[in-house]
């Protein structure tokens, strides 16, 4: 917590972000994804002046599994909103992009409109996983989209491992694409998802329309079980088609009433606090683990009582007490 | 991992167990459920000599809402077994036992004439926690048990919290208990106990034989989609009367055949390995946040650290190393 002067460099890097410039913003997250200790301490000082200026816009988190649509309902939507005066940013969290260097959502040609306009904003999935990993480097760069002015800021992640709990994590408001088969339901049920969505979209309507009203029914009649409506919101079912632009204006007015109910009682606010307190606990639970694997005594006892352990001649109790002494 | 010699008393109790007294096993188990520290020692060096004659038993893990009829169904169960030359332990984990003190797994009244057989032993639920809470104890007294002869051992859960991971987490079967309603099914789907379930049991078929039937089939739908069957193992959907005793023959059968196409090719010794080894690093993850939340640094600076978080003024990442820093 400690204020440091900014070097020359990350001053200008500050009022550049401020003053709207697309670069100044793109470095600053450069720094803040860097794996060298001495750039992220840098992204860290220049984050801690722009933080006063975050916080404005309204945060999306949109999940579905691959092929679903996502890219192409973002760039509709996207589209939409930058005609009608926003600015809008695109962050994606790829859980696999660490593993394969790659990102499966970083294709910006998929985004061929949208990431031509001076108004959007589009950054894929950090490759690099430190503290937290991917998604800590994404809710830090939405924090630095918001300083420099976008009003609008999209996350969207692909369904894998835990990405779509950190990403509800992160956003005001999680809205879950799913495509019109029980097979995609069951999954999204299943894994818990449907419980974080406060927005359930069919996309691809323009298939087969009567099987989407179908899975809409559906789908209401499990939310009705598995999410009891609050007193201010009771989770939507919409259905769209992303490549046809339909629904998308609808979606779009659901977003806007979510906000006005949510803000009118300062459920945005409260959600965003404990969203910064549920996601700092997390940092500590990784860093812990983190620093007992790298104790040395750890390090050194470990093989053998794992073993130990599952030959049975030791109880996981013992074996645990042993090393937590380390 | 240091071997003391036992004690004048507890080398009797270890006797004791191993010569399948009850009365031992019943000692020892409160010395590993004890609050006092010294008492906790004991038993730790009881269970030590105690490990080399553990593990030959088979380990059932059954869960189910309340009311579901857990405690009927493990009553007829455990007389069929008794009756056919097995010796029983029913041992409870219930999550809530360690808030109210009392326990709503732990009426024995309700197996009335189990209890009072000498082939049983049923043992409720502790109801104090400490590293690693009501499970670990659970789970060393079904090591003692296992020494005292038991062949058989019976974990009931009810559906709380954490409970069933951790009961299928320390059995070679778990056993899913559900009404035949759709919405006990998606409770189940979406807590993800279905993915855990290696057998799924429909209870009070004799209500509505029908709608049973039907129940089954929708869960055998969906395990299709959720529970891909191995190459050694397709999750059976199983329907009985627990009041009746309809179905309980047909039950033991799939148990029996399950640990045999398990054990033929050593699946369940590798699934013991799997449950020690995870159960050692839930201990360790439980230890190292007790620790941190005992040190005096973080108890003193982080109220204030998780007001800052809370009002936006310090990002979660800096307020987390800061506090990792003491
Ligand atoms: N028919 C139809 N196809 C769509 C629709 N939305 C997306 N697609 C197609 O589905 C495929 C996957 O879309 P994409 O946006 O890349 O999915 P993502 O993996 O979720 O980002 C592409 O071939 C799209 O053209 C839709 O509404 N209707
Ligand atoms: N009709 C019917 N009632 C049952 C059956 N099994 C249990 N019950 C009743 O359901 C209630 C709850 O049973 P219990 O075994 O205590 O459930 P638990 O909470 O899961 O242990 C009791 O009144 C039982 O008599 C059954 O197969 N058929
Ligand atoms: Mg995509
Ligand atoms: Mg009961």
């Amino acid at each position: 917590m400690t204020t440091t002067a900014l070097g020359e460099q990350d001053a200008a890097l500050v009022k550049g972000v401020l003053a709207h410039e697309r670069r100044a913003l793109a470095k600053t997250i450069t720094l803040l994804e860097s794996t060298r200790a001495d750039h992220r301490e840098r992204g860290r000082q220049v984050l801690e002046a722009l933080l006063p200026h975050s916080g404005k816009s309204i945060r999306i988190g949109i999940s579905g599994v691959p092929g679903v649509g996502k890219s192409t309902f973002i760039e509709a939507l996207g589209m939409l909103l930058i005609g009608r005066g926003h600015r809008v940013a695109v962050l994606a969290i790829d859980p696999s992009s660490s593993i394969s260097g790659g990102s499966i959502l970083g294709d910006k040609t998929r985004m061929e409109q949208l990431s031509m306009r001076d108004e959007a904003f589009i950054r894929p999935s950090p490759s690099a996983g430190s503290l937290g990993g991917v998604a800590d480097k994404t809710r830090e760069a939405m924090l630095a989209c918001e300083a420099a002015g976008f009003d609008i800021v999209i996350v969207e992640t692909v369904g894998v491992g835990q990405s779509e709990t950190e990403v509800a994590g992160m956003t005001d408001v999680f809205v879950l694409l799913q495509l019109p088969n029980a097979g995609d339901d069951l999954q999204a049920i299943k894994k818990g998802i449907v419980e974080l969505a406060d927005v359930v979209v069919f996309n691809k309507a323009d298939i087969d329309l009567r099987a989407t009203e179908m899975a809409v029914a559906q789908m209401q009649s499990a939310l009705a079980l598995l999410h009891p409506a609050t007193q201010h919101w009771k989770v939507p079912v919409l259905k769209i088609s992303a490549t046809r632009g339909d629904g998308i204006d609808l979606f779009w007015q659901t977003i806007d009433g979510y906000r006005q109910s949510m803000e009118s009682h300062g459920a945005i606010a409260a959600r965003r606090r404990q969203q910064a307190l549920a996601w700092m606990w997390h940092l500590i639970e990784s860093g812990l683990h983190q620093r007992f694997n790298d104790n040395p005594g750890v390090k050194h006892a470990l093989p053998a009582l794992a073993q130990a352990v599952q030959a049975g001649t030791i109880t996981p109790s013992a074996a645990a007490r042993q090393l937590l002494n380390y």
